[in-house]
């Protein structure tokens, strides 16, 4: 292919004030990032304990204790900080980075003369570093760290982050590698790899790209350096990975070229994938960006969730097998659909193609939103599509199933993740070429372009997802040709443009419809139709045959026992309904709703001591009201159903 | 309650000559238990290892080695040996009788100075006993060899086991109970209880029966026994049982005369209920009585499978919730259904009520029959009702299913079972009282029974369940007056009677009708429909809303890939379809099949890479036969499925 991969604005360029968006993102500032704060320093009444600082502390040599927590605590420190970096770039807060210049002071304490940083192998495994990459975390929470270092440079141009985590990097460079005296290993979880390009992104220390294409590509050698690993280590302490690990766990049974199907832990599995986009770009790698096309397309269209959501197994919290979507039992991961989105967004700038955006919106607008309450400080780790919450018990086939969101996890990589996606969405409303401008989602929003060395400036006006009309404001310094190219959605119907009240005709290449023009002070209007509809899923979904779902443009909706009572599993659906939408200001910062008619089995009519029989069954008409997936369990908690059933 | 139990006849006295069970009876001297013999002493090959004799040997001093294989293993014998029993009983067989009795003589020889037998505590434990009473297993251990005992003599007249057994049940007579100086447990898995009520039966050791009563009675009482052992106890190899364990998985978070649901791990739960019903009888307890009756109501009113089996979870192998019941992660072992049947069994003799057999008769002709193989030599341990091979995976919410049947188990408690149950389904044909005569279920057989002192031959033919028409030839050997009295299935349509041809009027009682006549030689004639019909489970059971599932008597019926194709679960069945049932010769044995019209979602008219549209649906007619849910997976191993998607 002819390579001219898209890239990223600035974030610092990007403000978002956008009605959908503003309740979650406001919060993150005012509300999340605080409340993570008293969670990392175990401040908060009956929420799992992290003992994040705590250890860091502790490894400085700043308090006595014993280190606790999982093996990659220390990433949700990362995860915080570069949440914050993030937040720091929209909403200046200087209490706020004088606490994180701190936690980066402490990291920086906690640091070994080498540059090595891991809590947990400094304190409680001590000499045994790097001999348990299958599943001690160390190169994952390295990532972590670097991602938030990487951040938190673009955001307040202070490097002493930054130079901490290259000192690290600089000691992974040095331990692992091709070398006779190198370790040929790699991470049991892949996320240093999307890492090392970011920080090679703005050092541009060209070692640490290569570092992430050793990693990338030793992945799946033979023989397998984990099995190898676990035969010849002589402690298993961590998990009891003997029994547990299998190589595609990891996405290391074969050569990541040769890998055809998305398996194995989700999350590690699209980790992996965003650092296989990022160097598919950065060597010009026509194979490495058909391994990750591929995989794209295994994933999304075979074994994701209609909420964009991945991982149907709870146990490996991964993959199994095409189709096989349980609503009820499944992982879906809040990490996997963030995980999910970021690949995709490197997708589309790699390929240039609007589809993986559809993918991308998908996901943040149903798994990702839902994993967050509209308080902010309860957290879904787990995103069912069918909750019955009587029958979610310890040591059942529902045991990881949450009803109602956490306070915190024991294992709490979604809470942080959650908040630097939300403090980074800006990362995903535009990409740009030389001589092209992307708008990839409808955030309403203000943001600085330079295109063709002339500034310019777009304003976005959107009531999305509540409805297609769009508005951009587009005023250049000077006169500028460019193309503005708008993501035409796989959902929307009657897309037109206008621009200074002027139709124009449709061009759409690569699912973007393209206005190339010279700009000056300039009104483009956009409007689509996203009519709520009722779809099926494809018939080897077994899960879902004989049943509905209705979605309206990126938007799932589900059923709520709040609104429509119990046993919601006994609700049937025509599937030619009449649905009717309607804006419920009060529903997390206002969402739209979708009203309907429906017939329901009536439970009372049989008898609640015969389970079986060939009596009749007798239905109620049913008047239903369905909220977005991305809302549920904010009001009572209850059941939820998205796939309801279809009266045939 | 005027207490007038029923009692039984013996199992010598009960000859089967029955069509439908011939082959799995008769598989039993010839292959079941040579087979299990084989692998009792590790010769099958592919085959898990079991270790038993091994252990015995060891434990005797004969070998050297290491005893291996669960706590439990021992029982694997003791059902063996009970099979065995009541194997020579039909079908005398010296060769296998020296086998038996030397098997024995190697019990005995294992057998500690005390008496205590149990080769995991005296070889790897040892200076342990009785201290894991949660997990340890010995009382339950203990219980299966006690049975063993039991019925050897029965079948013999050979006392050696018996007074090995007895040995043991007075060293557990003098170790536990209410005194100081005794323990005050109880068995973490139920057992003892029923064996001991066995032992008392022969022996007439009226200890025995209070021992069991105690165990009984002690359960559920405050502070919880297992909770306070493992807080003192200062080993835990066993299994992590502290982070596993809660009172009600062994049914002791109350006294069992308070309890009212049915919880906990299902196999335990039905052991202790049958000891319950037991002691009900033997003590006229009528409040024992009620709780079984409660605890009866609960578990198969509202947590049992329409295949007569129960325990839907598979982690702690049990009940969940009322009308939880999923058909593809179910745990539904065989050897909780074959509980399930000796409780019933009981239940309808306590009571005299024929409602508990047709509950009986749906375990034993669905789920244990399931259990085994056509050919004897491969075994179900879990009895899902819907399987979709493919995603039977390993660490996934489908990974204790087993889509074709197995050689052996690591926890191989159910093969044995089985076996046991097979070789005396004899026990459940006829009840008896100073009066009656109850003919339970519908197994040709001869049998010989003595009434007010008259000797009487019953002779009953018939090809049940392929038809309801049975004849019963009565032959007493003079003139007596006694009350026939013979079940009514729930499911029976047009039952009709005529004695010597003369039609009679239906007297029914308790769900039997009774003949009440003097009788000398006689032929009793019956007839009764059983129409093949589709049901509906009730709508609180959200796993089957929408769904129907076909049953003809006590015969649930399944579509199986080999006679229907791929993807069961796209199949669609109208309630009103005409149902043709048709006798197959060649599978099974000889059983039923049901064809009937349906229609099926055409997959390939659907994009194998689109997951979800609203383009319309295709449906294609299609045929379809279903076979008895007993016979499933004898052919070519595929998908399988019991509730079938309802065209509504």
């Amino acid at each position: 292919m002819k390579w001219n991969a898209l890239y990223a604005l600035p974030l610092s360029s990007i403000h978002i004030d956008d009605g959908y968006w503003n309740r979650y993102i406001r919060l993150v500032p005012e509300r999340i990032i605080p409340y993570q704060w008293e969670v990392l320093n175990d401040r908060v009444k009956d929420a799992a304990p992290s003992y994040c600082l705590q250890n860091f502390k502790i490894a400085a040599g700043e308090i006595a204790g014993e280190r606790k927590g999982a093996v990659f605590q220390d990433s949700d420190v990362g995860k915080w900080l570069e949440a914050v970096a993030y937040s720091l770039q929209s909403v200046p807060d200087p209490k706020l980075e004088t606490i994180a210049d701190e936690v980066i002071n402490l990291i920086g304490r906690a640091q070994c003369e080498d540059g090595y940083i891991n809590t947990y192998f400094t304190l409680k495994e001590n000499g045994r570093r790097w001999r348990n990459l299958t599943m001690g975390h160390e190169l994952y929470t390295a990532g972590h760290l670097i991602e938030a270092a990487v951040a938190y440079y673009q955001a307040t141009g202070k490097d002493a982050f930054l130079k901490i985590m290259c000192r690290f990097a600089d000691l992974i460079c040095e331990t692992f590698g091709p070398a006779k005296n190198q370790c040929h290993g790699c991470p049991g979880h892949e996320e240093i790899e999307l890492a090392l390009v970011k920080l090679y992104g703005v050092t541009k220390e060209r070692r640490y790209l290569e570092m992430a294409r050793y990693f990338v590509e030793v992945r799946g050698a033979k023989p397998n350096s984990f099995l190898t690993e676990m035969a010849e280590r002589d402690f298993h302490e961590v998990y009891n990975e003997k029994t547990f690990f299998f190589p595609a766990y990891s996405q290391s049974d074969k050569p990541v070229r040769e890998q055809t199907k998305a398996e194995g832990h989700a999350v590690r599995a699209v980790y992996l994938y965003c650092a296989m986009a990022d160097l598919a770009a950065a060597y010009q790698d026509d194979g490495l960006l058909e391994s990750c096309k591929t995989l794209w397309n295994d994933m999304v269209n075979r074994q994701m969730y209609i909420t964009g959501s991945i991982g149907s197994c709870a146990d490996y919290e991964g993959f199994t097998v095409d189709y096989d979507l349980p609503n009820d039992t499944n992982y879906s991961e809040t990490c996997a659909s963030i995980g999910l989105a970021l690949f995709g967004l490197r997708m589309s700038r790699v390929t240039g193609e609007a589809k993986y955006l559809d993918v991308v919106e998908r996901a943040l607008y149903n798994t990702v939103r839902a994993g967050i309450s509209q308080e902010g400080d309860r957290y879904f780790y787990v995103n069912p599509l069918e909750v019955w919450p009587e029958n979610c018990l310890p040591h059942s086939a529902h045991k990881h199933v949450n009803p109602v969101r956490q306070k915190w996890f024991d294992v709490a990589c979604c809470p942080t993740n959650v908040a630097r996606t939300l403090t980074s969405l800006g990362q995903y409303l535009y990409s740009v070429s030389d001589s092209s401008v992307y708008l990839n989602l409808f955030m309403a929003n203000h943001t600085e372009v330079t295109v063709a060395e002339v500034p310019v400036s777009l304003d976005l006006a959107c009531d999305f997802p509540v409805s297609g009309n769009l508005t951009l404001h587009v005023s250049a310094q000077q006169a500028v040709a460019f193309a503005l190219r708008i993501r035409v959605p796989g959902y929307a119907t009657n897309f037109r443009i206008s621009v200074n009240g002027q139709e124009q005709l449709l061009c759409i290449e690569k699912g973007f419809a393209v206005l190339e023009r010279t700009w000056g002070v300039d009104t483009v209007e956009v409007s689509f139709g996203m009519e709520a509809k009722l779809v099926s899923a494809n018939p080897r979904v077994r899960a879902d045959i004989g049943r509905v779902a209705l979605v309206r443009g990126p938007e799932v909706f589900c059923l709520e026992e709040t609104d429509n009572g119990k046993n919601l599993a006994s609700v049937f659906v025509s599937r030619e309904a009449a649905l009717e939408t309607a804006f419920a200001p009060d529903i997390c910062g206002g969402v739209n709703t979708v009203s309907f008619a429906g017939e329901q089995l009536v439970e009372e009519d049989w008898d609640a001591d015969t389970l079986y029989s060939d009596r009749p069954l007798i239905y109620r008409p049913v008047q239903l009201k369905a909220v977005p997936y991305a809302c549920w369990g904010n009001r009572k908690p209850g059941e939820m159903l998205v796939w309801m059933h279809a009266k045939e």
